[in-house]
């Protein structure tokens, strides 16, 4: 109800603040007798870390991650899997300046109206450093996912600004997605990107974007009616993560100025299986994943943090002028790709376990 | 975990196939001492009911709700509310003709592979008639909503298919919305809707659509950190509305194209309150209400049921050919308004209940 | 959270008040394919309906339970399963001399202070009339456990006021219970029983005593760890039923009296399963069924309602003379029989389906 | 659903094995603005620890508890509240001989056959140890209750094995219960328990007993109705700690001899204040706390370690001997005394907080 959890079987709770002792999560409900290793959680999060290329921030965090509880001789025990990240540098640095002052477009006033407390050291709870606990959990959903089925996940850079990967995804090879900086499965159009928010950096400046994600060989039957339809889920799920502001899912925005009679993805018999003949449902009906691709796209605006002056407000209401210090993310996109799969991992890992339920 | 609740402490249970012998929802988790009348329910549900007008279906359904519980002399008691519907129409039809038969873009199909078994009349439980008792349960929502705060909650169609209502929010007079039969606050776009809704059912076909929404006066405070965000309970709302397949707040997708310099929000102090000079964020900053509005857009794709021959195959793989009898909507857009609002009205309550609790 | 819903999995959320229109129940969580029929349900709920003999209440309810949702051709369809029962005499009897008096014993004065309105008419939400519908969700539970396991859950009076059944439960053939009005195994000690319910009854008092409930058949791995021990559910389960004041299980109070040598249940092999030779653990280690017997036992207060002058106070803490009218039930225990069976079925129907999320 | 969270609102999730790198803790839903301080915790870990005194274990774990999130600044900031205790002599000892057996009382077999595989070192999750978590937590419910109210939470000996505490609990001063080493308000009887259990430990036996606990001055309101009785979450707290075999509240087991007549709590006005003459209940009347002092019993088995020579079985269903090594408690309760009031503590804090949602 705190907002600190996600999942019904599959449950992950996270804790911790940017310039706290440390980051971590706790699993509560993965089945016991799954192989896990902390190599497997660590490559996840070193996709995410701070300080990987020049295009990203220079923050130097190793998120090195331990294993405390749940994981007996390389295997789960069905018990609380807790892993916990230190934070390396939290108290490297002065924070005073912000300790009354909003910054524009973060969380500082929101989260000082609300409890009427905060720890302003680097946004504290708000901080996007929370996502390395989600990378950290979906690595283990991930591992959960392929244990059970066949399914893959995979996100990748489609948009930064004005630059956009025209190809659709079935054009694309996504394996591809890791051989460049900025996570664009098309060479030409990473360079372009990439070019971009080297400009923005040098202005001081961010940028935003867009992810797209496609889930193959989802196994069919997953999410729930009404309320928890996967897509809602995918929604929520997507919507959680820091600086989102749009999702869609198919056909999507554009498909609203279809006729039904165009949109209607037409049932067929193939290799002895009932396939659609078009995806404009985006593999999921009625809520519940029909066996074809599931593909969403989801909208980053750019980062909140600037290295430019800025005018603000601080708590007694007295004008400010704000000017970030240090190292910033010109471009959240590239670190954002390992997160959106975390989170898809985690809402499929929960509907794989819960589609346990549904018959007798 | 099935589904078929939503919220946490203002909390609705649904239930109710399409054909059965009624539909319902349980509210559990409404104070004590809300003054609440059928009237105030019947209403919303009015608003949504089949048979409105010639651009509906013309399904007649009365939807006269009942309260079996938790009001005592014109109040809540604190106890569970349970709302019921009768279906009144429930038998009148012979089904038998959809027992194996999986019509295009619907549920029928994922439904039978998820669950072995499935109520085939009009759909069953993925029928959109379940959204029915969301808005009877929203009308609560809206009721405890406005004893509390003074917000409001306003939804109205801005797309049918092509037609764009150019206009943004703040040019609107959103009271009118309720004037025409397609719910658009612009007479002149609201026509040329109406008029391309016409065609469609003429061709028995069908069209989608944007629904915008904007809450006005919500106080400072709402919504949870990290996963309980309150744009991603939005986004989980909205896409659990069935033919949802989009959801966008503030900025959205167009946000993506600009500078962080430029989508920040500045803070300034007006009227002794601090407010933002723009707002980009849509009123919610890590994902925390900050006091300006909140807008966002939903895209509807155009309704499944079509009154034109579709293939389709059967549970046995036979290639069939589908032809929908009776009555349905050409463009559901209209009825989803009620809906969208009563969606908001239920997340909006949870939260402004949950913010009781987060200071000593 | 608000007291209403048991289960997690397994899930029963309940509403009513006594003398409102109805009271039922909503489940969701049972999974399709499960066959169930009126009779299934009714069954139960005639065990323990009011007036089935001179020794319990003459109030006459019929409690017939009609199924809203859920079920289709026979079986369940996984959704949501709604049933109701209506109340009969709702209007029929002048309450008003309760509005502002607190009845000694009942929970008048916590809900009014709770709440600030309470519907005063029987006891409102208060009344014990809730457990019909916790009857008629634990018959659907029954009929599930039986489908996927052997169990067999077996309730039965051992003990009214001072008089008490001597023989431990092996020596009972449990199959008798239903054979004598106060639904005690025994015939000797049910007349005596009986007698002094007549007694107390032509007093106009009333009589508590201790049911004893046998689980026989048990798989093994029911229940999970630390907080959600089967005990701890199961104590919780029987501490909700009104006019209960204990719980014991295996060897309970007495065995604090054993040394750790003489408790320990030691294992052996036996037909190729692995069994304990002693049975004081009750058939729970370590919060999990071990395969062998799970029995407790479950004190009930003498019911509030007496047919005697009381003292109280009213609202305004003015002295008061309080004297029932009509019907009640001079000793809950027999119709407390059905309504132990119903939460123990229900604690293990959530548990089974559970179960099944425990290993990869 | 897995079993390691406990409440609503004030909620906890507990984590870790017995011998592996850490054991913690995880609030979620802490109000902001609560003073706490690593002592405010410790000092309740210190009154559980291992090692206090010749009639408890040897085993030495100076269970130095970190605060790792949720804390700033000397308050609470209303995000989730971390708690890390290291395991200090978690590699020190060979368990490999426990690898395949099944010791007596224990949880080895259960965990075995319902996860498939099992943490074996001095029996990993079910180890008591991680009750030390339990009072990490309670400690900070404890704290809360006290900012909150003016409630009182103590607990005590009242028998081992057959010596029973004769006075009740108004006949004693419950501030001198930490005056012995067995935790009993009286030096007579804690004498002869101090004997008995000397003589256990000598004879390398282990002995069960009774606790009793009194929540004085608790606010009127608490509890919920019918699944979440406050008697009901209490059982299941109290039957969640390792070793308890039973529960009663107010009059009990003994008040089912009572008539209604002689059972039922007249009210009168007091001090302007509504109290009941007798309290048979036990403070909770329709689940709900009416202001009175609640007032139950615990029972705890012996400890099931025992350092005797024991029969059993092992994986292979093969006889075999065993013998515990090292250290254990010959009498688990005047630890148990902490771990009781914290669990309270955690029901009550939850339930306060609760509370603010009842009325509009």
């Amino acid at each position: 109800m705190a907002g600190n959890s996600f999942g019904e079987v599959f449950k992950i709770s996270t804790f911790g603040e940017s310039h706290g002792k440390a980051i971590g999560v706790l699993i509560d409900g993965c089945p016991a007798g799954l192989p896990l290793s902390i190599e497997d959680i660590q490559l996840e999060l070193d996709r995410r870390k701070p300080g990987q290329s020049h295009i990203t921030t220079a923050r130097i965090e190793k998120d090195q991650v331990q294993i405390l509880s749940g994981v007996f001789e390389g295997q789960t025990l069905g018990t609380p899997i807790a892993l916990l990240i230190e934070n390396e540098d939290q108290e490297s640095k002065d924070y005073s300046h912000l300790k009354n002052a909003f910054r524009p477009s973060h969380a500082d006033f929101t989260y000082q109206e609300k409890y009427g407390i905060r720890d302003y050291r680097g946004g504290g709870r708000a901080s996007a450093r929370e996502t390395a606990t989600r990378v950290a959990a979906g690595a283990v959903a991930k591992k959960l996912n392929s244990s059970l089925t066949k399914l893959s996940v995979q996100a990748f850079v489609s948009s930064i600004a004005n630059i956009h990967l025209e190809k659709n995804y079935q054009e694309l090879d996504l394996n591809t997605t890791e051989n460049n900086l900025v996570r664009c499965p098309d060479e030409e159009t990473a360079k372009q990107m990439i070019r971009i928010i080297e400009t923005a950096k040098a202005e001081g400046d961010s940028l935003g974007g867009v992810i797209t994600c496609v889930i193959k060989d989802c196994p069919i039957g997953l999410g729930e009616p009404v309320f928890d339809k996967l897509e809602a889920q995918l929604a929520r799920a997507m919507l959680s993560i820091p600086a989102v502001k749009g999702f869609e899912i198919g056909s999507g925005f554009e498909g609203t100025k279809m006729k039904g009679s165009e949109h209607n993805d037409v049932f067929e018999a193939r290799n002895d299986r009932i396939v659609t003949k078009t995806n404009n449902s985006g593999g999921i009906q009625g809520g519940i994943s029909n066996g074809m691709d599931i593909y969403f796209r989801v909208a980053f605006k750019p980062t909140a943090t600037i290295m430019q002056k800025q005018q603000s407000v601080d708590a007694a209401k007295n004008e400010i002028a704000l000017e970030a210090k240090g190292r910033h993310d010109p471009c959240v996109l590239p670190r954002a790709v390992p997160i959106v799969e975390a989170m898809v991992s985690l809402v499929l890992a929960d509907y794989i376990l819960i589609s346990r339920l549904s018959k007798i």
